[in-house]
C-alpha cells in the first residue's frame, strides 16, 4: 500500500507512523510513505500556499492550483485502486468499517488541511472525498491523516503480529472491548489496598471465560455507547 | 494549562504539538508539554512493563502498578483542576463540546494505551476517565493524545491568531463549516476548464454572503451529517 501526503508541515510526519508494529512493517517494505511539501508549489518566490477567503472573514485558504500542482507532480498512474482524501471537519465522519474499506486502496493521497481550509473548487474538481475523524476541530489535518494511515495500516496482512487480536476488539459487532487484567493477580497500590483480578478468569473454564467477557462487553457498550447498541439492535433487526 | 503524557512510544512525542500555532503557544508558555516513560517504570531490569492477560488471548495487556509509579513520579499536587485520561476506543466518544470543558482544566494526565491495553484495575482505581476519539482502532493512545492536545491547546484564550475563527467552524451550533474559496477568481485548471468561486461571494453585500453561508452550511450538513440536523432539532425542541 502506498501512503502520499499533502501537508504544509511536512515535519509533522512520520510521526506514530515509523514507531511499533507499523514501523517494523515501513521497514519490510509492506506500505511506503510519500511525504510532500505543498510549499514546494507555492504561487510565489515566498512559496505562498494561502489567500484571503473570497466574502471575508477571518484566517487564509489555501489556493487551489497549489493543490493541483502537487498532484500533478505525483505522476499518479491510471491503473492502480486509488482514493484522494481530504481531512475536514466536514466530511463523511470515519468509523472502522470505513477503514477497513480503504485499508483495501493499492493508494490512498492524502491531504492536510491548515488556516480555514482548502478552496472548495480543488477538492470538488480533483475529485477529493471529505473525511472526518471525528465531531471536533484541530489545528490541521496532519494528526487526523495520521489517525487514517495508522488504523488502515493495521489492518494489513502480515501488520499485526497476532492477526487474531482483529476479531474481538472495540467496534466488532458493534461492541466495545471487554475490560483485560493481567499480573499481579492479586494488585497491592500505594495505599496497600488489595485488588484482585475478577476469578473466572483464573479458573480454566474456556467457556465461562467467553460468557463473562461477552456480558462486560455488552455492560461497557451499554454504560459508555448506548448508541452501537441502538445500531446493533437495528442491524440484527433487517437480517431477521 | 500543563500537559503530562504517560506513553511507551516518548519519541512520537512532540510530533504536531510544537508546530504552528501550538508551537508558538508552547514557546510562549501558554502551556507545557511534559513526557513520562513509562518503560522508566517498567517491573524487571529489562524495563517490561506488559505482561499476559489472564484468560487468555492475544496480546499483551500493560500492568498496573507500571501506571501508578509513572503517576506517583509526577508528584501530584491536589490543589489544581486535573483530569487524568486514558485514550482508548471503549470510552466516551470525544466531541467539541468535551474538547472545550477540557481545555478548562489546569492539567490533563494523559495515558496512551499500547497492546491490548491497560489491566483495568488501574484504570479504575487511579480514577482515569476513559476517552475515545472515534469509532475506530489505531495501533496505540498516542496520536489520539495529539488529538486531544491540538483540540485543546487552541481553544486556549491567545493561541488562536484570529479567535473569531472559533464561532464559524463545523460543530459550532451542530452545523459544518460552509465552504470557502480564495483567488484566483477564475481558476483555470490543468485541463483548461475555468472554474469562477460563486458571486455572491464577490457582491460585497455583507448579508446575501451571510445568508448564503448559511444556507451552504445547512446544504452541506444535510449531505454529509444528517445525524448533525436530527441533533440541532432535538435541543431546539428542548429550548422551546
Amino acid at each position: 500500500m502506498q501512503i502520499k501526503i499533502l501537508t504544509a508541515y511536512p515535519n509533522i510526519f512520520p510521526g506514530s507512523l515509523d514507531c511499533s508494529i507499523l514501523g517494523k512493517a515501513l521497514k519490510q517494505k509492506k506500505w511506503s510513505l510519500e511525504i510532500i511539501n505543498l510549499h514546494d508549489f507555492g504561487y510565489d518566490e515566498r512559496q505562498s500556499i494561502d489567500d484571503e477567503p473570497f466574502g471575508g472573514g477571518p484566517g487564509m485558504v489555501i489556493r487551489p492550483e497549489v493543490i493541483e500542482k502537487a498532484l500533478i507532480s505525483l505522476n499518479l498512474n491510471k491503473n492502480i485502486k486509488r482514493k484522494l482524501i481530504y481531512m475536514t471537519p466536514s466530511g463523511n465522519v470515519l468509523n472502522q468499517s470505513k477503514m477497513s474499506l480503504l485499508s483495501q486502496s493499492e493508494q490512498l493521497v492524502i491531504l492536510c488541511g491548515r488556516f480555514e481550509g482548502v478552496d472548495q473548487r480543488a477538492i470538488k474538481v480533483l475529485n477529493f472525498e471529505e473525511i472526518s475523524i471525528g465531531d471536533y476541530v484541530l489545528a490541521g489535518g496532519e494528526i487526523a491523516a495520521q489517525v487514517l494511515v495508522e488504523g488502515c495500516i493495521r489492518l494489513l496482512p502480515g501488520v499485526l503480529g497476532q492477526p487474531e487480536s482483529l476479531l474481538e476488539e472495540s467496534f466488532s459487532n458493534n461492541l466495545l472491548e471487554y475490560p483485560q487484567y493481567t499480573r499481579p493477580q492479586v494488585w497491592r497500590d500505594a495505599q496497600n489496598k488489595d485488588h484482585a483480578v475478577p476469578k473466572v478468569l483464573l479458573s480454566g473454564h474456556h467457556e465461562n471465560i467467553r460468557q463473562w467477557r461477552k456480558d462486560k462487553s455488552i455492560e461497557k457498550t451499554k454504560l459508555n455507547r448506548p448508541d452501537l447498541l441502538e445500531k446493533k439492535k437495528k442491524e440484527q433487526e433487517k437480517n431477521d
